[in-house]
């Protein structure tokens, strides 16, 4: 077994916590810390509607790739905060829709996290527009570039902490036909689509590279 | 209830796949378009250490945000793909690092998702550098600027397609002195922490605007 040269960690340049000292923290300098260290996050506007004919509009910053055959997304809810509104609707009709947050957006967006009495949808107080399909209930966001229809597969209670994980299947999807490359993936900075950081934080993206398939190095 | 205006979805400058439409693709085809249409995605070096000594590193693209109080942090993995070395480890020893993948080391970064002999320590073929701390065996990755320790939490097993999520604690975490601010967000795109589309894809960020928390707007 070879080993490679080991270094301790060198914390003069850098600000080292512990789990005890994270504890102690003032709420919200904890919040904006954790919040951040997880790195980039994608940005998403969920669509839903009550079974009255509400909509409702919630920002997410925590969806992620479960799997592309079958196309799984998954998408971590805090059923205390804003988006309980959302959670309600889509565990009612089992259907929502997430919407890329984009750079003409963002701001509209944010603002979906603000607390709106439940008989008013964040469609009206942002002035993002509904669009609807034949395929769905649940409305899509018409300034969103790149857009996706969902069905609820499993909802995940997470024991750690209360939180939600929502499981749901693609039942369709819109891409802009000029960001398709011929191997399928799409140039989602193309469409103007922002990353995330902590809670509050919008960036604009630049592709470096996209690398080759990696394959295990030869030995020499 | 008050109605904004709806629109019907104009389709002719986008691509419409519908669910079987998606399940006809190419493979190759399909698992690109589906890694990229959740957004931009977290890129984190994950480090384990095996019972008996061995250490491994695998990209990690799909690291969340669970919870600040307690500071709880989730990661899917799919058991199949390369990291199972890493999720034995993890699974054995109960600990893990992670560790942001930045502008200089993101195409060694990548190297690591190669299949190697599980003998050989992604460390060694990649050229990253293993850091020890007195708190956890796991390694971190010297390179990398922004880094945190966990203890497994919770292994869910998510039922629709086998994959498995992990839930961690953090035990300890490290940031730059000069990119926490006053409130304790930090500036990751200030330490080069880059984000990622779709498979193999790699951005870097420009920050346009942090936007204060959300109040609903007052009725004029």
């Amino acid at each position: 077994m070879e080993v490679s040269p080991i270094f301790n960690l060198d914390m003069k340049n850098s600000n080292h916590f512990t789990v005890s000292e994270i504890e102690g923290m003032e709420k919200r300098f904890r919040t904006n810390l954790i919040n951040s260290i997880t790195g980039f996050k994608s940005l998403n506007l969920c669509a839903t509607i009550s079974e009255k004919g509400q909509t409702n509009l919630a920002i997410m910053n925590s969806v992620v790739h479960i799997g592309s055959d079958p196309a799984l997304i998954g998408m971590i809810i805090r059923p205390e905060t804003v988006p309980r509104h959302t959670l309600k609707n889509l565990l009612d009709t089992g259907q929502y829709t997430l919407n890329h947050v984009n750079k003409k957006i963002y701001k509209r967006a944010h603002q979906t996290s603000a607390r709106h009495p439940e008989h008013i949808s964040e469609f009206l107080t942002t002035k993002l527009h509904e669009q609807y399909t034949d395929k769905l209930r649940a409305p899509y966001v018409l300034e969103s570039n790149i857009k996706f229809g969902l069905e609820l597969k499993e909802k995940i209670d997470i024991k750690a902490n209360g939180t939600v994980m929502i499981i749901g299947a693609i039942v369709e999807l819109f891409v802009p036909n000029d960001i398709m490359e011929a191997d399928g993936f799409i140039r989602i900075d193309k469409a103007g689509t922002v990353a995330g950081s902590g809670l509050e934080a919008y960036y604009r993206t630049h592709l470096l590279a996209r690398l080759p398939y990696a394959k295990a190095y030869k030995k020499s």
